[in-house]
């Protein structure tokens, strides 16, 4: 355990694993990338690769993975030992509760390899495993010593996969100061990558900045980033669709109901929409055919998220404006209510 | 996570778990307990009991037990919500490891059951879990907010019980105060548990006393709770004898190599040895016959074990006197020579 959750971030134009001990870090690696970082894995005498996605925090597979994971390394390794996990958000969630739990926790670094674990899920020190259907029931808070962000990892994505990075990141645009958004509004976009790279540096720090004041969601100050995720993780447990797409989605129906709720301007939201669009990023509402919940479905899955609080309400954070944002405990039956209002259910 | 590495510790009289909400904590409960608590137990609406053990601990077991209490629980669990670990040391490693990471941490009350637990392992916030031969290599540190000890607990548990809570009782005497251990010395000894019972607050409070000082075992301070352990551990792990006979045995074997390396007076060692008479502990030095290694099978037990620093040297610590911890890294070898010099080899 540290008390720093100010994880030093480190970005680098090229991939560049030189700062590890190949002898004696433990690697956890996406196996998707075994081929590409043929050259990175060579003479590492420590790597366990495993299949990224859900399933890897499954807490009984996790279990497995870290029984054989202290067979291959847990001998060699000690308290200051390091593990380095290479990998996007459910490799992370997964390797960073391993380095954890490890001897009451041993060193942690992070490598985000896809856009949303370099903007979001890399830092703040959040951990995770799956219980059944229940995602993130377990987990630790453990920030990494070092998070180290590879230009030309995330530019070798394809392109979908900024789009849903973006989701996060227009999160913390949206919890920003609006003289910079309105900065942003204005900006040409071509390529969406050089968008989130240009203010990778300055989303990072502006989430550091919201948990270092809050690490162990204790004064409720770290709620704010859960704006778009509460009516988005219904989503995203309903479809399977992509974190950040489900997020943006949550965010504009957060932002929707903040019209509402919190007078939130008109104008701020058409502008928010209006840059989504110039950024080219497919919003399921402007989809004559999209997913709807039924009434009961949406209700069950949002009292399922483990926000709810007493089993009838859930914290929601709205905006007042952006910058200004208002955490307030709903009725789920509101949020169901809303959601018929927003056309999202289908009976 | 929290902070607070002091726990705020109650003593009573007479079991009494009024403090508790029935309809909403999550009770773990040694089942050996469930008859004679029957009452106690008596619309509980969540009570989940476990076979104590170190086979409770084992990783996958382990995960298993987790499931399920998500499955009784989770649903009904916030972060604000508490268990309440009734049991002896390996009930409280693993129901505290649960808590530590359930939603990433839920309040944690202990109720030791045994002189052990009360004495030690329920203070200093060490959650643990086992992988395969190695105990303990999973874990995390979490400490309860509150430990509830009771005394007629602890009086109804047989005699033996109190002999095995005695080893950690004596390692905190022995790093403690000299003037506090002459005077024990002094005292006639009828029944060892009003002894333990008499000074079991200073006891417990000393222990927090370092805790604190090094809550993470970071600074090296909380080392010194390890007196006794290295070589305890190993004898523990041979024989399957009970934890706090293997740690006197540990004591007495650091005591005895401190005269030499640290010039531990003979005097002290030798009122330590007539004192441990006194209150009739059966040590197996003075039987003919009792547990001996072989050098291969001690140096592979002392290496297994996860103080181990390198993999040639462990830390060990030393008293110069009462009170006057050494903390030395000593090469296994080292360890095994003096076990030959203490008669502990059989080879």
């Amino acid at each position: 355990m540290r008390n720093n959750f100010s994880s030093q971030v480190i970005y680098r134009d090229q991939l560049d694993l030189s700062f590890a001990d190949r002898d004696k870090d433990l690697l956890i690696l996406d196996r998707a990338l075994e081929s590409k970082w043929k050259d990175v894995i060579e003479n590492w005498r420590f790597v366990y690769k495993v299949d990224a996605g859900e399933q890897l925090k499954e807490l009984i597979a996790a279990s497995s993975h870290i029984q054989k994971m202290c067979e291959l390394w847990g001998n060699a390794a000690h308290r200051s030992s390091r593990v380095i996990v290479a990998g996007g958000g459910s490799v992370g969630d997964f390797g960073g509760f391993f380095a954890s739990v490890l001897k009451r926790g041993v060193r942690l670094v992070h490598v985000p390899t896809t856009w949303l674990a370099a903007i979001d899920s890399a830092h703040g020190g959040k951990t995770a495993l799956n219980v059944g259907e229940i995602k993130n029931q377990l987990g630790t808070f453990y920030p990494a010593d070092q998070v180290y962000i590879f230009k030309n990892v995330l530019f070798e994505l394809p392109q979908e996969r900024a789009i849903d990075g973006f989701g996060e990141a227009f999160k913390i645009f949206l919890l920003w100061e609006p003289a910079f958004l309105d900065q942003l509004f204005q900006k040409s976009v071509n390529d969406l990558r050089d968008l989130i790279w240009q203010h990778l540096e300055a989303l990072v720090s502006t989430k550091y900045d919201i948990v270092i004041r809050d690490p162990y969601e204790q004064s409720g100050v770290r709620k704010k980033l859960n704006l778009g995720h509460t009516f988005g993780h219904a989503l995203e447990a309903a479809t399977g669709e992509p974190h950040g797409l489900c997020v943006l989605q949550g965010l504009i129906f957060a932002l929707r109901w903040s019209i509402v709720k919190k007078d939130l301007p008109q104008s701020v939201f058409d502008s928010c929409l209006s840059f989504i669009n110039k950024c080219k990023i497919p919003i399921w509402e402007e989809q004559t055919q999209h997913y709807r919940f039924s009434a009961t479905e949406l209700k069950s899955l949002l009292l399922a998220d483990k926000k709810a609080l007493d089993g009838q309400e859930v914290d929601f954070i709205f905006l007042r404006n952006v910058g200004q944002d208002v955490a307030e405990k709903v009725p789920v039956d509101a949020i169901v209510a809303e959601a018929r209002r927003q056309n999202w259910l289908k009976d």
